[in-house]
């Protein structure tokens, strides 16, 4: 059993299948593996070693033979993961083939076969990340799409403003995420690439063969081979944490306007329920915001994750000492945790059910006088932009005092009325009438997504 | 298998037997299991419920009866652990006594079984890490009472500076862990309290037998009863969080400095060796500094985990959305990373080996020009401080420039041997001379060891 | 003019009178100053420098004396401020007393002035921040007295569940701060000591009078004397932060809550208007939580603090090279903006409008279903648990399709009345009488602060 | 005077002249004010106000002309700077020119003045920052080519490991800082955009001129034209604070590297003396790392910072509530931090010394068993990787106990002699001999340099 406090309780709400497979220790050890293997191939082809060795050591590099409970003891022991495996690997290799048990793990260093492992999981990550992206995206540009002219309240600092149209949020949502897609894009162009250094990071123990395996072993992985090893700069981990973290940001602001607008006394829009999702038997009138929970409380803790990685990068000459080893779970717990807030968030936007029939209701519930602004816009032509301000505050006052409309306020005083007819006074007045631009920032958005999906 | 990527592979490496057994997903069920069956008590003793169904629900309250897997697909739905939980411990005992089962959890929410069970869970986490703190302090204290003549050169900046005794600083670090001691168990008397509301935090569902049952279970569970329920006030679990940011910080200090002084050229410290323990096969030279890895790996983890649960406390209302959820896995997290730093650290303190005839070769290493300040102090009386002062201060250039000893330069020249005789001069610039008043710091902090002790 | 890109701009916002005159530049000078003053006069005291010298020193320890922008060339040469201030205040007193100037700093180090000197601005920041708690304390207590029986939804994952009274809300903040106000006073009796070690902490330059010139130093500022130097042991001062930290979560729940009461579709509460307070003349509905922003500002903000704080703690040796240097304008900022987070929540507590007909609106507006739990109690004992359960369920789903009350739908049908008469019915749906322990609940946390006032 | 604890006493030492001027209030006064005459300037070129009041506007917009006290008054009850700037901006206006002040800050909102001014801001900042991170670069390339073939340990949890160049220490360092100016650069082509969306995002107040006003702003502002507002979307802010935690963490490496190399004990590099900077009068053997210090505080205090701004991204609907107010001090900070860092350490690596007779004298130290690794690869091929591997195990332990060298202890032993002359043994353990691929991985790196530089 094990003693780590990890949740397989919780994987299946704070985690998403994204990340299942790539980020656990099957994958971790598989990775190193990935990497032995290849290693061995590489050496092979240039003829450091045999290429039959090569075939010994690559039928041992499944992560299945491996014992997690005595590979945790020798962690425990060695300081990392790659000691103990190893040494287990070669006591393997050797059983099988005793010649080759020697060849294994030749030239290189603990750290190479960590993070080269680790790359190519993250490589398989943010494959399936990426994925889950644009079908957020999808789902987003449908919305965009289809409520452009579904008014509600804009509202600033949690009061009733102008309106804005559910479109819009929509749109401002998928914006971001496009960028999230453009930053990870850059991350991988940056990042997945080769670490193989050996010992200090010189490949001396490989003599003057250093870089030709290097190249080798860079077109087995299939990973582009850089400048120079990188053992000690963290650079390209800590910058798919920012990443993340910058996307973990925008889902949790979708999750808290989500949950706010699922409020009861709100009720705009509601995650899909599903079967039981989110429902309280005793009290059916909930609606809980399950998938916005799970999105807000990543963006609680993604940010100091990312802090960790951050701090973690202060290393120590060749090799980290504590800042290396902060990584291990930091990492891959961060990087599941923000797969699993995009996968909820992407489903509850695919079943996102909108109540525009009551966002309309809300931007009328306090007398219509979120659009103050609008009647003023309408009367500042004809009165002066003071005057036509004053008598609306004036209006605007009144009405919630005596739980008029703002219209009828208005429209009760001559002031108002000798200048501007009642029946422009309500046209004006009409929220879906004074959305300004938002239609052409919905187009403008869309017009970059479809270019994207192209 | 789980989709969660924590780590069993590093579970040996990063936590403790302190963490084993009260962390993990079964102890966390139990916790749950255990406030369960003693509501049932309670509320048979109070006679709100039948006795026999009190006896029923506690046949059932052990965590292995339950699947995780299932329970895991249920927290998906439900957005926490104790819907499923308390639904299929319903069936469960509904299945062995029929009339049982609707006695199930009555009068309480889900977040009176999550909080209250890791309230329980806690405790027992608080009693192993406070055993370790105790032994980490004894360890301590034999280090400070057996090396307060070991004297070492004081460096600040990372240059070396006046001595000080190794016993100092043991006492040092001795003296930061009472403190942490002295807040853990202040913690200790505040937060080890029941949590019991029912939906909202009035337990009105009791009707008017709220507080009597509130009463029975606290005695029940041992916990004492808060003013009022505390679901939506996390201040309690944040303190935890931090007072273990304090502890790792201090573990991270003692990690830092130990691996400082097991530099190849300092090696004036060493961690225990054990079998294979951070040796190298290939640098048979070296001894890696694995318990101050751990130490700094966790001291750099912590910050943004206690970040994390202070963020956290910011909840909605009476229930929080994101902000709760956040606390979930990270405190399970934090507190596993705390007693692995303080476990390891304990075992190399208790092993640790002092080289002390390294110590004062490195102090005599630059001619011995650390001792300025005492050549200062010894020549002030005599010449005035601010010719002492530059005269040490030309002198000591000289020495590092001529690779000779500073008493050997200061008593070269007759500005000084006109005042002080070379073997005054020489007894002066004996380090362990020139401790001032370390050893009765040391005994200061001994004493109050001691008294604790009692 | 300063580099720094501080704010004077939002310091009235974000900041508070109490951090005013104890936190700033001028502040930090004068801790070193007191110190540096009080030095001399314990070194007259024990004889060790004459008491003209000490009158000499204390005659120029006035802040206002210095030129902060050449104390900043100074600072960033040495790599602190007390190096530049030391040697001009030698200056100062030079130019006054020529005899006098050799015994300014006499036996300390850098650090003894900057530690020293920040524990005195700490307590007199300390008194400010405990009188702002006790004022909010007051305030909340006296919301909790007067608000026993507003009853309002009570509010899980931002959904309407069964009521709860305003009271008790203040009651829970109020419980939360004292226990702040629990912590602040343990920190307090920990952490307000002398910092006095000379270069290593040894105080070897005073030979055998180190620990005699301690104890009048410290007597002199009215300052403990620890059991040794804590120059390189933060935790007191990461501490503070911790606690602060603990504080703003609190607080920042309040601006959440608060900020939520005053949304526009829910508006039960309201801060305090003021003059041109949050209000918006363009658009007169409008009332912005500003109080509740700059809570919430804090308790985002907080956390990272706090975080550097303790990752801060990892620090070398005898005198920490960075982790030090992190706090110097860190630990002013956190407590500046907790400070300013308190200040502006007490006041926006005390001027706390409240709109208890609103509230019972809210509840009753979606049919009252929010009283489902209660409808269930009251039919239990007549009609068993899951039957009862099942109607009221059944009811609660059409009286939201109906747009019906709860009450008006069991009351039409016969399943219910021929157990339960509709008067008995609407009783127990009364929201009031649905408030279980919550009067005692509110008693029990004033019960506690009444006898923290006596 | 201001009672914000922020410090000009340290502005210097942590501060860099890149920050000045574009980070502090009267820049951003300055940014929001060129923002209000940009703006007029548009609406006067589209015609929707008279060129006359644009030329009024545009007169007054000079941040000399405000008085901070004042508008920091108006900030604390307003909420926002931006509200007391376009009033106290309205009033002079008006005061100038009667007509013009209806036509002040018309169609926006506080927010567009607000972040549009601080992009233009953060584009005077990049432009700082480049140029340092340009001569950072340069400095580094001149270390990497001019100590290729400095030869120093390697050093691998702070253990001696096989030998590295000091060139290739620069080059690491080098090919990270050169990631960093490309991370920037993609930052700035995302991120330096015009924010322009009236109260809630729609421009509505404008009518179905919106667009025009926009697009003519953006000209006038020289800042691409966004798809649309961005007000609630921080996402490109946050990628600010990513960047510079990214560069930060990469500084505080280097920070971290140096300060280790100039350990009295290590003495192989040290920051350039300037007069009096990081020296000690005192203690004249002292050369302090303040360089180093710096960008180690900034290294521990940014992940916080960096936290904060994702943390602060969960901004509500069309306008955050403390989450916004969370970024006005803190981006400042950080981006003054990690200048202040980058320009110290830009300084201290243009000046850095480097002692190659003390690397190699430390190389040797150990009886140069930092070279086992040479020693087994040149037995491999003569003895068996295995035996070679157990031969050099077994000397390198015996030099280390006996004080000998590792060259003398295999030289004596026949199991060697018998397959490898001395001549060729010492050959093989000469450092500047395993040095690997490390001059080859400098070329990579320099090539990569002289490209940018072209």
């Amino acid at each position: 059993m094990s003693a780590a406090p990890s949740s397989e309780l919780l994987s299946k709400l704070f985690g998403a299948p994204a990340a299942e497979g790539c980020l656990g220790d099957r994958a971790r050890l598989q990775g190193m593996l990935d990497f032995e293997a290849a290693l061995a191939r590489a050496e092979a082809r240039v003829g450091l070693i045999p290429a039959q060795a090569a075939q010994s050591i690559g039928r041992q590099c499944r992560a299945e033979l491996f014992d997690l409970a005595q590979l945790a003891d020798g962690t425990e022991k060695a300081g990392n993961t790659a000691i103990p495996l190893v040494s287990a690997l070669t006591s393997l290799v050797g059983a099988d083939d005793p010649g080759a048990g020697r060849f294994v793990h030749f030239g290189a260093t603990s750290q190479d076969a960590m993070d080269s492992g680790l790359v190519l999981q993250l490589r398989e990550y943010d494959g399936h990340l990426s994925a889950d992206i644009e079908r957020l995206c999808k789902a987003l540009a449908l919305l965009a799409r289809t409520h452009k002219e579904s008014v509600l309240p804009g509202r600033t600092w949690l009061q009733q403003a102008s309106p804005v149209s559910f479109g819009l949020k929509a749109a401002g949502w998928l914006d971001a995420m496009q960028r999230h897609a453009a930053r990870l894009s850059e991350w991988r162009a940056r990042a997945l690439v080769l670490q193989f250094g050996g010992a200090s990071g010189t490949l001396a123990s490989l003599g003057n063969r250093g870089l030709e395996v290097a190249e080798a072993l860079s077109r087995e992985l299939d990973l582009a081979l850089p400048a120079l090893p990188w053992h000690a700069h963290r650079d390209r981990i800590a910058e798919l944490a920012a990443v993340l973290g910058l996307l973990a940001g925008t889902l949790g602001k979708m999750g808290r306007d989500i949950s706010l607008l699922m409020q009861t006394e709100v009720a705009e829009a509601f995650e899909p329920a599903g079967e039981g999702r989110g429902t309280s038997s005793a009290m059916p009138h909930k609606r809980n915001p399950v998938a916005a929970a799970v999105a807000l409380a990543a963006a609680t803790r993604v940010p100091g994750l990312v802090a960790t990685l951050l701090a973690g990068m202060v290393q120590e000459h060749e090799r980290g000492l504590g800042g290396w080893h902060a990584e291990w779970e930091t990492l891959p717990e961060l990087a599941s945790i923000v797969a699993g807030s995009l996968h909820h968030m992407a489903e509850a936007t695919e079943g996102l059910e909108i109540d525009a029939a009551q966002m309309r209701a809300n931007l009328a519930a306090k007398g219509g006088v979120a659009l103050a602004e609008a009647a003023t816009a309408v009367l500042a032509p004809r009165l002066g932009r003071p005057q036509a301000h004053e008598i609306v505050g004036r209006a605007s006052r009144r009405a919630l005092e005596t739980r008029k409309t703002l219209l009828e306020t208005l429209a009760s005083g001559p002031a108002v009325t000798a200048h501007v007819s009642r029946a422009d006074l309500a046209a004006a007045l009409e929220p879906g009438a004074y959305l300004g631009m938002a239609a052409a920032f919905i187009d403008r958005v869309l017009a970059a997504h479809d270019e994207e999906e192209r």
